[in-house]
């Protein structure tokens, strides 16, 4: 049996572990009979070592088979899905899913819940009442089976080692490592048990990857993790210097995402979840004009279909905040900048997200960008209105937006929001097959 | 309040901790308040980011006042000690503080315990019948009003913070690092009172530290350390290629320290026991010549008074091992090699020595170097006598022997055992006053 000190130390010193070794690591630290405080200097070890492709997939292969992984292979058509790393005003899921399936693809989309600046698409459906996040394998099915799409919670049963190293890395400083960020997020797609997977990795100032070399690597990772486990796996590196869309919160969000689902939305939005939505379908192997679906209605009525056999009633008013405020422009001029992550903040500290997974969120906290780059205002017109079911948190969300907005006298370059396509066989890291 | 996460992530990036991170992490820890698995990936990023020399003052000051700092002032004269890095045969200590208390300074040495192929003090001097390694603090001074010299377990209120660290250290791979080699031996030496200090550094295969350069930047980290804390402090590099004299185990090595207090000791073992007396003699401020108190009884007669002190009977018979084997030499020659760190694994794996501390060890157990490098053999003379109160272990630690003995055609070149000294002031790291 390895000596979990020795491997340790192995990592430490620039070796490498055997496929074996991370097989037994694994295993071993899933079933309590490796230390939190050993887990965490190997997790810190390989902070600074990496894991190579070897190491990686079997690190993530040991993750996926900690626990149980679906089988969606009785389904009719093709599954295909989209992760993304994470945005300010990032409801593509919400509108993505729908349309794809309204394409003809089954799209099982496994969520999570948002931490810190960034929002959880689980979190802002489930301000619509009556929706349920929480499926049983066989409701997942269900839903699949008359929507075409689901998204809901991962169950527990999947990946179950992701769960406690997750929540291991989030306390010792060790999330931000490529190798276990792309291990962490493959890992529960891969046990989901989609076919092909589309992952749009964020960049700039509100994104989890703040720069454009480091969001490659991790695509470059992720898609090599994907392809290596047999999932067809691509990535769309994707701007995340301003808010997606105008809305930032959750019901904020679902309304625009609604408005989207009805060719209504706006033009940064659609951009996106149409590029997404060629790649998963391209993946999926099935030829269609999703555009043409977000104009006809189709991909509404496949939302509709889902929210309903989530519990979810489409037609219940969504909540809406008791307290507004606005935030003006200072000088005349063109909006060059609204920072992503300032307004994250601001929305995550108005109530939309929470500091601790166990925090509750307030349903109809958030911003709405009234004015985004690239429009023109007068002195004193308003930029954001704040909202909040309780008004003494204006005072620190204003405190976050200090500088957030850029005016100037020029109208702005806006550059395409999509930046780069990964997909397997672009240069950078590749796994051995 | 500094936030854990906060500090890691900081020191991992390459960042500097304050004076009041350090007091706070180290506090915070003692107390509980900080996890283990936060404690762990912080030393993990510190093995690979070091402290710098501000840092480690800071860090090693926290662990001083972790626990109680041993008032010697009252003492008649200047108080002085030896810490060794550990070495195989090294019953340096036992001939040591006898020697320099019987020329005329204090000697208290709070001591360890065997872990590993190095043997431990106490483990050595508890083969004489009645002898106490556990002393309270008002012991310790009457034995050192009556003899001079202590030799003692630390206790419990010694540095506590270094404990617990060194616990965890040992199982998360995190013991070899230069900062916390240094705090964790100086912190216990500086709370223990001493004015002054000697570091016997080991440099070799049977050593800590198997090369010279790491050697050095250790003892020149210890000896800047202890400078900066107000301990006149300095360090002697010694060979730790071939055991040290001739007896490696616990009671052969009492005896074989008595000879040499007797004036009849191996010319290794004394070369470098006179070494480090005249430094601790020098630092002292003591005019002596330590080879006269070797050939004329005096150290001898501050030896028998502090074992008496402590509850030993230094003219009862130590235990004799039962059962004995020899390994003799494959061909005639001269012996060019008697590889260290083998010797101490045999004599280890012979009883001498634990694998957990909460083993016990055997008093008698050990092995004997029945010839040295330089001294010539005949094919199938006894090269090594190996000692057991169990026949079963003379199989693996003649395994541990393999190819230690190294026999040639010319006597080999014999080098000084004392490779350099370093005093505050030296090349290389040196910290702020």
């Amino acid at each position: 049996m390895p000596d979990a000190v020795e491997l340790i130390r192995a990592k430490r010193d620039g070796g490498r572990l055997s496929d074996g070794d991370i097989t037994w690591l694994i295993g071993a630290y899933t079933r309590g009979d490796i230390a939190d405080e050993q887990m965490s200097a190997l997790l810190m070890a390989i902070y600074f070592r990496g894991l190579d492709p070897g190491e990686l997939q079997a690190w993530t292969d040991a993750m996926i088979r900690s626990g149980e992984r679906l089988d969606l292979t009785g389904l009719s058509a093709p599954t295909t899905d989209k992760h993304s790393t994470g945005g300010v005003g990032d409801k593509v899921s919400l509108v993505l899913a729908p349309l794809v399936a309204s394409c003809g693809a089954v799209v099982p989309q496994l969520s999570g819940r948002g931490l810190g600046h960034t929002g959880g698409t689980l979190d802002k459906l489930e301000s619509i009442p009556g929706w349920r996040a929480r499926l049983s394998n066989d409701e997942i099915v269900t839903v699949l089976r008359t929507a075409g799409c689901v998204i809901c919670a991962a169950g527990d049963g999947l990946a179950p080692a992701d769960r406690k190293l997750y929540a291991l890395r989030d306390v010792t400083g060790t999330v931000e490592s490529i190798p276990l960020i792309a291990s962490s997020i493959m890992s529960k797609k891969i046990a989901e048990g989609t076919s092909s997977l589309v992952l749009d990795v964020k960049v700039g100032s509100g994104a989890f990857m703040p720069d454009l070399s480091s969001a490659r690597a991790l695509a470059q990772t992720m898609v090599s993790l994907g392809t290596g486990h047999g999932v067809q796996t691509s990535a769309l590196l994707t701007r995340m210097d301003t808010p997606l869309g105008r809305a930032v919160g959750n019901a904020v969000e679902v309304e625009e995402a609604v408005a989207a689902l009805r060719g209504e939305g706006p033009a940064d939005l659609v951009a996106v979840t149409l590029a997404l939505a060629a790649e998963m379908l391209r993946l999926a192997g099935i030829t269609a004009d999703p555009a043409a679906a977000l104009g006809d209605g189709r991909a509404l009525s496949s939302y509709r279909a889902m929210i309903t056999a989530q519990g979810g009633d489409p037609d219940a008013p969504l909540p809406a905040a008791p307290h507004t405020e606005v935030v003006t422009a200072e000088q005349a001029g063109w909006v060059t900048a609204l920072d992503a992550r300032a307004v994250g903040v601001a929305a995550w500290r108005l109530g939309a997200g929470r500091a601790r997974k166990e925090d509750p969120v307030s349903a109809s906290a958030g911003v709405i960008c009234l004015v985004k780059p690239g429009e023109p205002v007068e002195e004193g017109q308003p930029v954001l209105e704040l909202r909040a079911e309780d008004p003494a948190r204006f005072g620190r969300a204003r405190a976050a937006l200090a500088g957030a907005i850029g005016i100037g006298p020029q109208p702005p370059e806006l550059a395409d929001p999509v930046l780069e396509r990964i997909a397997a066989g672009s240069p950078g890291l590749e796994l051995a097959s």
